[in-house]
C-alpha cells in the first residue's frame, strides 16, 4: 500500500466514486492504485475541460462529488475555466492535481509552475498532500471542504512521491463536513412580515435549492397564499420545472430588460439567489437592475438551507405542512412546420421531450425560445451554465449522464461555445452516454454581433467580421461527430428536427443533431 | 478616439501588428477600435489555447511579439497552458486580457475572477490599464516587458470601461526594453580556457539564440578547432537544422539515457541552454543527469546574446571572424516501402520535406524517429514543445505560418495531444495557412503506457486502459479535419504517406494526414 492506495480509499470511504481523469506521468502511480480499485469508475477527457465540467455536471444531478485528476499546473490551467462554472454554481468537486515529487520542484523542470497560485482563484480550499502521512486527512479536508454547505471546488495537489512512498495499512479519514445552516427565525419573521404586507410590488426571488422540486411546491403555496411575484434568478445550476411544477419566470439575462422587470419592485426577498447583478456592465447602464430604495433581504444566502428556510416561512405564514399551489394542467405546444428557429426547435423540444429529462443548456442566444416553449414540456431538470465561461455545456451533459444512467440527456449546445469542449463527444461515446446533442449551427458568435451593435460600432468592417464569424469555413458538426465516434445528421427545418430528435429520443446512447438555423 | 484606439495605436506604434483573438463582450469596444486598424491582422481562434499557442509559434519565427486578445479570467485560463510553453521557450507574448469595467468589479457578476491571481505563475509582468491616462504607458511598458533579453509573456488587463472611456488624441508612447547583456570577458576567458583544456570529456551544451542558423555556425567552428563535444539542450524553441548545418545531438529525454549520456562529463559550458534536469522524477533516479563533481559554466544565462557570447568565445579562441566548420554533405534516407511506423515517417520527411520548412514537432513519443532521420533535410527550422504542456503543436503551427507566409510548415502531431487544441485545424483554414499536418495516429497516450510498466503496476486493467487508450471509439482525423473544412486523407503504408505528404507538399493551403502507425 502507498500514498495514492491511501487516497483511493479516502475518496471511496467518503463516497466519491467516479473520477474523471486526464492523467501524465506525474500520476501514473496514482493511475495504478486506481487500476487496484474497481469500484472507482474511471472516465477519461480528452481535454482538462471536459473533465472538470463533467465534474461540474455530475455534481448538480448526484448531489455529491465526483474527483478530477488532472495532471500539474497547465492540466489545472486547462480545466479552470469549468471550475470557475462550478464555483459559480455552488457545486462541489475534489479537484485532484498531481505535481512533480516534492524534491524535484527545485530544478524547475519544464512543467513546473505555481499550482497553488493557479488553483486559488477558482478554489474555496487549497491544500498539499506531503506523503502518507498526512493524505488520507488531507484528502478528507478536500472533501469536507467541497462538501460544505455553500460547495465549492477543493484543489488537492498530489506530489508524484506522496503517491507513491510506501504507507502502513491505515484506515482512511471520515470527512466532517459542516451542516447547512437553519436560517434564523428572527430572519424568517421578517421575510414572513414582508410577505404579508405585500408591498407592489415584492418579489420572492429563487435561486439555489429552491429551484428544486422541494423548494418550487413550497414557494408556490406561497405565492399563492400571498400574492407574491415569484421569480428565479438568472441562471440557476438546477431547476426542476415542466408539467406539476409551477411555472417560473427568471429574472432577465438582457440589462435593459432587467432594469424594467423590476422598475417597481420595492421588496426583494433572496432565499438561495444573489441579488441580480448586471452579466457586463455598459456605458450609461446600472450595474444592479433594482431602483433606488428597493429593499432587498436575504431569507437564504449562501451555505443556507434554502428549501429548510421555505418550510419555515410557510409555517410562519400559517400554511399547513405539505400544502402545495394549485398547478393547472399546461397545454403542450403543437409540433411545428417550416423553417427551423430556434422558436420552432423550442416547440419541438416542449412538445417531444421526454420525462425526466435533463436539459444542459449552453445554447447562448438561440437558446433563448427554450425556456418558454417547456413550461409545458414532461417534468425535467433544467441546469443552465452559471458562470459565463463557455465550453461547458457538452462537458455537463457528459457528468450528468453519469450521475444518472437512466435519464436522457438533452444538450442544448450552441455552435461557437460548442467548439470550446467538442472533446467531450468522445467522452460521450466511448462511454455509451444517453446524451442528445442539439447544435444550435448559426456559424457566429451571435451573441457578440449584438453586442457589437450595442457599441455603436456600425456596420463590422474585416476585422471585426474575422473575430466574429464562423462561417469560413463552416464548421460541419456532423463530421466532427462522426470523427469522434458520434452518429450525427443534420436538419433544416422543422419536421426532419423532429424526426431526428424523436428517433434519437426512442434509442439509448449518444446523438447529436446539427440544427441549421 | 477612446482607450481602445489609444491601445491599438500603441501596438502599432512598436510594430506589434498581429492579434491573435477570441474576444467576449467585455472586449467590444477594443474590437470596434482593431475594426478601424486594418493593418493590424486579426487572427480567430475557437479556443484560447489556440489563440496563445499561436502567438508562440508567431514569436519564435517572426522574432517579435503578437498581441493576443482573451475574455476575462475563464478565457485567460483556457490559453494558460500554452502562455506556459512559450514562457519556457523565452518567447515574447502581449497578451492581452479584457475585463469587466473597474466599477462593476464590487458586483461579482458571474463572469469576475482573480485575472492578476490566475496571469501571475505564466507572466513575467502583469498590469492593467485604468484608462486613456495611462493605456498608452501601461501597454508600452508591457510590451517592453515581453520584449525583455529573457522575454515571456506580459499580460495587460483590459477593463471594459478603460476601453471605452473617450481619449484626447495623443502620440503612442514607445516601449524601451532592455538590450540583450553582453557577456563578460572573464566569463569568456573562463569558458576558453575551458575549451582548451577539453577534460575527457566536456561538452558544450547549446539552447536559445546558439541554436540558430549563426549560433550553430559558430559552435561547429569553436568544436572543429577544440574538439569539445557540442550537445543541444533536449527541447529547443527554434532549431535550424538539415544540409549545410552541423549534426547536433540532443541531450536525451529519457532520465537513464541522460545519466549515461553524462555520465563522464566532468565540464559542461552552457550557452543558452538550461543544465539539464528530468522532465519528470522516478524513483531511484537522480533529478539531475549530472554526475557527481561535473563543472558547469553558465557562458551565457537567460538573457544573454548567445550568439555574441559564441563570437566572442571564437575570439578568445584565437578563431578569424567568419570562420564556419567543414559541414560535409549528408545523404538523404531512401524512401522507405512498406509498413508505417515513427520511423518510415521520419525517413519519408528526411527525404521529401521542402527548404525552409518549418517543422512543428508535438509528436511526443512518435516523433522520437524525426530527428535523425533529418539530419540530412532540406535546411529547416525545427520548432519543439518546450514545456510539456501539451496541445501546443496545431496552434504553434498556426502562428508559424502567419509570420512566414512563404514557407511551408509541417506539423508533427501526436493524436492524443492534437485533440487538445484541434480547433486550431479551422483558423488553418480560414485564413488559407499553408501548413501539412501530419498526425500520428497510435490510438493511445503511448508515453502513459511506457510510464504506468516504469511504476511496476504490472498489466494494466480496466481502470488504467480507460485512461490511457483512445481506441474505444477510434478517433477518425480525417472526418475531425474535414468538419473544420481541411482536407485531409489518411495513410497506412509508407508509399500512401509518401504520395500524399508529395503531393501535399507540393500545394499550397492546409492538408491533414492521418498516419495509422
Amino acid at each position: 500500500m502507498n500514498g495514492a492506495d491511501l487516497l483511493c480509499d479516502t475518496l471511496l470511504a467518503n463516497d466519491v466514486d467516479v473520477c474523471f481523469a486526464n492523467p501524465g506521468t506525474s500520476e501514473m502511480h496514482f493511475v495504478a492504485a486506481l487500476d487496484r480499485k474497481p469500484q472507482l469508475r474511471c472516465v477519461l477527457g480528452l481535454f482538462e475541460g471536459v473533465v472538470t465540467g463533467a465534474a461540474d455536471g455530475y455534481a448538480r444531478m448526484a448531489d455529491k462529488p465526483a474527483a478530477t485528476l488532472l495532471h500539474t499546473g497547465p492540466g489545472l490551467a486547462n480545466g479552470l475555466a469549468n471550475l470557475h462554472n462550478a464555483r459559480r454554481a455552488g457545486m462541489p468537486v475534489v479537484n485532484i492535481v498531481g505535481d512533480h515529487a516534492s524534491y524535484h520542484l527545485p530544478y524547475d523542470a519544464p512543467l513546473t509552475s505555481d499550482i497553488e497560485g493557479l488553483a486559488r482563484p477558482m478554489s474555496r480550499w487549497v491544500g498539499r498532500a506531503t506523503g502518507p502521512s498526512d493524505m488520507s486527512a488531507k484528502a478528507a479536508e478536500a472533501i469536507a471542504a467541497a462538501r460544505h454547505p455553500e460547495s465549492g471546488v477543493a484543489t488537492l495537489i498530489l506530489p508524484a512521491d506522496a503517491a507513491w512512498t510506501e504507507a502502513a495499512p491505515q484506515d482512511p479519514v471520515i470527512a466532517r463536513p459542516e451542516a447547512a445552516a437553519r436560517v434564523e427565525s428572527a430572519t424568517v419573521a421578517t421575510a414572513a412580515a414582508a410577505l404579508r404586507e405585500n408591498l407592489d410590488e415584492t418579489i420572492l426571488l429563487l435561486g439555489g435549492g429552491a429551484v428544486r422540486e422541494a423548494g418550487l411546491r413550497l414557494a408556490g403555496a406561497i405565492a399563492e397564499a400571498t400574492g407574491v411575484i415569484v421569480l428565479a434568478q438568472q441562471a440557476n445550476a438546477r431547476m426542476a420545472r415542466g408539467q406539476g411544477r409551477i411555472a417560473l419566470d427568471r429574472a432577465p439575462y438582457v440589462v435593459a430588460q432587467a432594469v424594467e422587470r423590476f422598475a417597481r419592485t420595492r421588496r426583494l426577498i433572496l432565499v438561495g439567489a444573489k441579488s441580480p447583478v448586471g452579466f457586463f456592465a455598459y456605458p450609461g447602464l446600472p450595474s444592479s437592475p433594482l431602483p433606488e430604495g428597493c429593499e432587498v433581504i436575504t431569507l437564504a444566502g449562501a451555505g443556507d438551507d434554502a428549501e429548510a428556510a421555505l418550510a419555515d416561512l410557510a409555517g410562519a405564514l400559517g400554511l399547513p405542512p405539505g400544502t402545495a399551489p394549485r398547478i393547472p394542467a399546461r397545454e403542450a405546444p403543437a409540433l411545428p412546420t417550416g423553417a427551423l428557429t430556434p422558436d420552432s426547435i423550442g416547440a419541438c423540444l416542449g412538445a417531444l421531450m421526454p420525462e425526466q429529462a435533463i436539459v444542459c443548456d449552453e445554447a447562448i442566444t438561440s437558446g433563448r425560445g427554450f425556456y418558454r416553449h417547456t413550461q409545458a414540456a414532461a417534468p425535467h431538470d433544467f441546469l443552465q451554465l452559471t458562470g459565463g465561461a463557455i465550453g461547458e455545456g457538452l462537458p455537463m451533459s457528459v457528468g450528468a449522464a453519469i450521475a444518472c444512467p437512466d435519464r436522457k440527456v438533452i444538450a442544448l449546445q450552441a455552435d461557437g461555445s460548442g467548439m470550446y469542449t467538442l472533446q467531450a463527444l468522445w467522452t460521450m461515446a466511448r462511454e455509451g452516454l444517453d446524451v442528445l446533442v442539439v447544435i444550435f449551427a448559426n456559424r457566429t458568435y451571435k451573441i457578440l454581433h449584438g453586442e457589437l451593435k450595442n457599441v455603436g460600432a456600425g456596420a463590422p468592417g474585416r476585422n471585426a467580421r474575422s473575430m466574429l464569424d464562423l462561417d469560413a469555413p463552416i464548421l460541419d458538426w456532423v463530421s466532427l461527430a462522426r470523427g469522434m465516434g458520434v452518429e450525427a445528421a443534420r436538419a433544416e427545418t422543422a419536421e426532419t428536427f423532429a424526426d431526428l430528435f424523436r428517433a434519437a429520443r426512442d434509442r439509448k446512447g449518444p446523438f447529436l443533431i446539427e440544427a441549421l438555423i
